[in-house]
């Protein structure tokens, strides 16, 4: 290799600080998507959190999953998601960052995290659990199934979509979403956001 | 909402073509990260694949996920996977963008994805699976586990680390490696490439 590379072992892993090694392995998904998570209790309490762990499922029909941490401590937003059987995700952009990254904090149980934080929250009428008013494009799935990693407990749960809210005018003639027209941010680690400038769009490869 | 929006219902979705769809739904995960997924089949023959599908399950045990389409159709590098038990993750950056999506073009069988986009394999004398030469970061991983998706037939394949080689010095004082200085690249939707800028470390929230 033309670069002088650094050998990272097994060994090397098991001796890091536990916070250093968190540090370094979420680094290697590379810089990715980070979405607020929308969801009521059944007593109404309303509940927004961060996530950089979204994956696309798939489009037809259309699903988005959300790993989550072990349950082995309190999860509201999975426990309002098995309840109510939906939840909101909101793609973050520039405007909302320092609001939505500060939904990580611990507040007291029953603080919701839309009033400590200035966000609002907003309801459609055809989806129970709340979207954040400030996110340009918004998406109301229902609980479809889950699956528990046996390596460590962590819980894939995918939704199914119900309903897609885009500024108007900003879905291209090919369905494409020019997502940095909305200064959508990414994340690298676990706090290191990013914004994203379009290189290219490459279409389809042919041999 | 203060901008003027447009919803996006089930039906709306059910009656878009299915490019179109594919689109506008891969673009909802955000500007997420892209890699390289490098196998060899039992026989030797080298694989090369990108993928925009790539999660963090954990990092202690280090482990990723891989969301594989349906296996309805042949998949080179999982079954390489599930053959050999190796595969590696290579992290693309703006130099080798081109050459990496390249390898998204159905190439005969046989014919390696290496050879044909000038990326060049590289081995650890820790690890069977090949790694991009050319890529900054890359990691080595053996099979743990997978979860076939209910919904549609998709695989989430989940990989345990067993060694990461990064440019010497990456690694900062509290683990994170800065991606941007290697010029990492993401995607969005299907064929979108974005780079990356750092706009702010943000550490632990307080309330």
């Amino acid at each position: 290799m033309s670069l002088s590379f650094a050998h990272i072992t097994l060994n090397d892993l098991a001796s890091m600080r536990s916070r250093h090694r968190a540090q370094l392995i979420n680094a290697l998904s590379g810089i990715k998507g980070v979405h607020l998570v929308g969801t009521r209790a059944a007593d109404g309490t309303e509940n927004l959190a961060i996530f950089n762990s979204v994956l696309h499922i798939g489009a037809d029909p259309a699903a988005l999953g959300i790993l989550f941490r072990p349950l082995s401590v309190q999860r509201d937003t999975y426990d309002n998601i098995k309840e109510t059987g939906e939840f909101t995700l909101n793609l973050v952009s520039t405007e909302i960052l320092d609001a939505a990254h500060q939904t990580s904090a611990k507040y007291e149980s029953g603080q919701s995290e839309f009033s400590a934080t200035g966000l609002t929250p907003w309801y459609s009428a055809d989806h129970g659990a709340p979207y954040v008013n400030q996110s340009p494009i918004k998406v109301g799935l229902r609980f479809e199934e889950e699956h528990t990693m046996a390596i460590n407990g962590t819980v894939l749960l995918v939704g199914r979509v119900q309903e897609v809210w885009v500024p108007e005018g900003a879905v291209g003639e090919d369905g494409w979403l020019k997502l940095d027209d909305w200064n959508i941010v990414s994340v690298a680690g676990l706090d290191a956001y990013h914004q994203g400038t379009l290189i290219e769009r490459k279409g389809y490869a042919q041999p």
